[in-house]
């Protein structure tokens, strides 16, 4: 397999006509082969036309062929082997190790689905029987089950350019639920989006699948995005990246003739408050998880801590110090590409001119000729953070704000304040239980995840994860994109009345042919 | 108890500053006494306030307190005896059994409803524990549970003064999920919203709950609906009625600073698919199941069957002739009010006179003075209805539209081209087996709920019951807005990780205390 520069439209491979593209290594500024080119709204249309004739043919594969397909997939991305390595290293400026780990975290997603799949439980069947002497009216006989929505859209992100891209969880989650998918990649790992999405056109041949399961498609600018999002067969859309972008795409979904859902993964602050009893306790062996936590991957996931609540004092002041020594010690490292890196610089400089915010530490001076990131911290009063709206952006990057708060109260209008975010952190120690009780039921509100004495970057793939929250960290806060309640996104319920038995889906069949979980007259019932 | 027309904020009785509105027998045209009046954005305001700083202490509360605050709302309204029925009566034109059998329904809903949240499965408990060996990085403890959105808006609905209304299945399941209510009464049946707001209002004090759990506006133009769909305090909309009403609601709440979810239950014209099978073997039985299902309630159903599909030949002749018979011997019953009933003539005139429609059938000559529907039945050919875009939107009240279809493509392509809808019904027999097998997929991707010779007037209030499909029939096809999963769409997946045992919420700790069904490292166990 090699990179060719071609979109993979259904079982070809095209190549677009609208410009040249060319992914960039960002440690070196270099153009990288081959050319790219961009594709048209009439590629769109194509792959969307063959995801619309797949789509009822996919979604009636057995629970067994979806599966063997989702693990296809992963094994195939396992035989890319370095080629998939060495071009996700050279698109990302991301180290072997982490690139190493996420192709590991991707195909162990693929296979959680797989399995999630051949259990069979998202399938929620529920049979009410029929009461034919029911008075005053009988019962009929009424069955559900979960059916998938349609072709969904993926769009790949920066900064994950295999677990949250072409074959990352939207995917998943979506092949998973039996949607077809066309996939956009993102414009900074061409190459790498093609290694993976000639792994997918590939498992869709070899399982005998619709070639119109699977495309990619290509283009720098919005409108091949915007093209897929209104297209008419497309009918969810799963976004990680911007708050801007994302809102952008809900507001197309919003703005079609039968709007669709865009399940959108925005911004992020991701408060951490360090309690009085932790700080006392261990301020700076929190300092150096912070640090480690802001630095990891150059800033660049969506859980960064971004803003560090204390209680002002000997404490947060050692904690502050010790915060400084580990920034100061961390070097600066690549970041994902030149816009980032500039939207970080200038999101760095923001904070370094505002009167309001103190510089307390730089890291490592970066090399002049890469896009580096050099990891910066700063510090303001909770005071001035409530004061100022705009200290609650996010500033994607090795960045964090420290805040002191004059006492609990403070910390708790600051919880109050913020906007929803993907991730909540708490330090404590037992001697903390009460203020944590009493910002819990805030942060409930304010956050899809709450952790104690961790640090939120690092997202665990399993059942229990949420990787979502209240509006604007996500657009819809009744699910996630990471874990096995992702799948939930891409299907909706439909009820079957009084259906002969031979017309019932094998789901649904009284005898249950299927072995699978299902609620029979208000009981849950195992298989 | 009595009807005095004040606004309910909280604990308080609060008389409108906003204009008087009167409530009318829509059998006589009658204003009916007592004056409401119309509330203001600041009655709005006070309302989400309260809802507001309820919301964590409602929350709070245990299963056991949230089933029985449900079952008491329930017995109160059973306890208003004669006083609600008659007042039902008055403002609706419904008939006694009808308010009667939607009281009782109303009732059940709510008991479902307490019995759903004792039993607490819907707060999907995961946990996935610790692996602190695992390798390269141990995995923390993460458990997951759902909690309730937030305040909660809810929009009577004018066909279900009861079932559909300030106590009906969106207020049920929004207080079930731990929400607290502002509901908007219909403007159409205020002393009935007023009751049964009252009895809310005192179950809220008798359980013990703050008063901030429900708040009950009322408002006769769009103003007070708008301020709260805007509030900032509120998180989630339940409305049924009208598509343009729907939309208007889902386009001010995508608007807001913070969007939140609208779920509009909105038209639906419910087609009927009568195949070659069943008109052989029962056509006068389904013509006369199908003049009952088009006339009940005055055809003022979200589920009334709008278009009826045959094959033209005989048999759909022998049908058609008995749909005109049972059709012409329906009365002309009352309508909801003047504007329900000036659209339904308006609609049935613009069929009447259109060159593509043929008039079949009259009811019935209502009696002057009242807002009766005169039932009437209308037909045209496969080709004509694909050609003609307008006669796919829903006239609501007691009409429907024959199509003869040429052959089974005819049949398959209106089912392609429809847009989205609650059912879709098939009459057959087993020879129709292969056809019915040809629309399935079809009607899959088109509605919510598919019967097999039914009706699809009448919604169960049970489990499996999916009153909701693909829009514009709603606005999320993900969810149904009847029956134990409408729980769903007020709750959001939260996840706690690393927490020490004694910040656990009580659902997520180790030794399940409340004994509920928990997916334990990816295994479903029962409590």
């Amino acid at each position: 397999m090699e990179v060719t520069g071609e979109m993979l439209v259904g079982a070809r491979a095209v190549r677009g006509t609208e410009g040249t593209i060319y992914a960039v290594n960002p440690a070196t500024g270099e153009k990288l082969t081959p050319a790219f080119a961009g594709g048209s709204a009439k590629d769109v249309d194509a792959a969307c036309a063959l995801a619309k004739a797949a789509f009822d043919a996919y979604r009636a594969t057995s629970l067994e062929q979806r599966a063997h397909f989702l693990e296809t997939i992963a094994q195939g991305i396992v035989d890319l082997g370095d080629l998939l390595v060495e071009r996700v290293m050279s698109e990302s400026g991301l180290p072997r190790p982490r690139v190493e780990g996420e192709r590991g975290r991707t195909v162990g997603q693929l296979k959680l689905f797989a399995a999630l799949v051949r259990e069979g439980r998202w399938l929620n069947v529920i049979v009410d029987h029929a009461m034919p002497d029911r008075k005053p009216a009988p019962r009929p006989d009424l069955r559900s089950r979960k059916i998938p929505v349609g072709p969904v859209a993926v769009f790949g992100a920066s900064n994950f350019p295999l677990a949250f891209s072409v074959a990352g969880g939207d995917t998943a989650s979506a092949l998973a639920a039996g949607c077809p998918v066309v996939a956009k990649s993102h414009p900074s790992h061409l190459g790498t989006s093609e290694l993976i999405g000639r792994v997918i056109q590939r498992a869709v041949a070899d399982c005998g699948l619709p070639e119109g399961v699977f495309s990619l498609v290509f283009g720098e600018g919005n409108a091949v995005g915007e093209a897929l999002v209104s297209h008419p067969a497309i009918q969810a859309v799963g976004f990680t990246g911007s708050r801007r972008g994302g809102r952008a795409l809900v507001a197309l979904a919003a703005a079609r003739e039968v709007p669709i859902p865009v399940f959108a993964e925005m911004s992020s602050i991701n408060p951490v408050f360090v309690l009085p009893g932790a700080l006392a306790q261990k301020a700076e062996q929190m300092a150096q998880g912070l640090a480690d936590s802001v630095t990891m991957g150059t800033g660049q996931f969506c859980t960064k801590p971004g803003i560090v609540l204390g209680m002002e004092g000997v404490a947060f002041d050692r904690f502050r110090q010790a915060a400084e020594a580990a920034i100061a010690a961390k070097s600066a490292t690549t970041m994902l590409n030149a816009g980032i890196h500039s939207a970080y610089e200038h999101g760095v400089a923001q904070w370094a001119g505002h009167d309001k915010v103190d510089k307390l530490a730089s890291g490592q001076e970066p090399a002049k000729s890469s896009f580096a990131g050099q990891p910066t911290l700063f510090a303001t009063s909770a005071k001035d953070f409530l004061a100022t709206p705009e200290l609650m952006d996010e500033v994607f990057g090795p960045t964090s704000l420290l805040i002191a708060c004059g006492g609990a109260d403070d910390a708790v209008a600051i919880a109050e304040q913020l906007e929803g975010q993907l991730t909540a952190t708490l330090h404590m120690t037992e001697e903390d239980t009460d203020l944590a009780r009493r910002l819990l039921p805030v942060l409930e509100r304010k956050a899809g995840r709450i952790l104690v004495n961790g640090f939120p970057t690092g997202v665990e793939v399993c059942h229990a994860m949420v990787h979502g929250g209240p509006s604007p960290s996500t657009s819809d806060s009744r699910v996630t994109s990471v874990g096995t309640m992702a799948i939930e996104r891409f299907l909706r319920p439909i009820c079957y009345q009084d259906f002969p038995a031979g017309l019932l889906p094998e789901s649904l069949q009284e005898n249950n042919p299927l072995h699978l979980w299902r609620l029979i007259d208000g009981k849950l019932q195992q298989p």
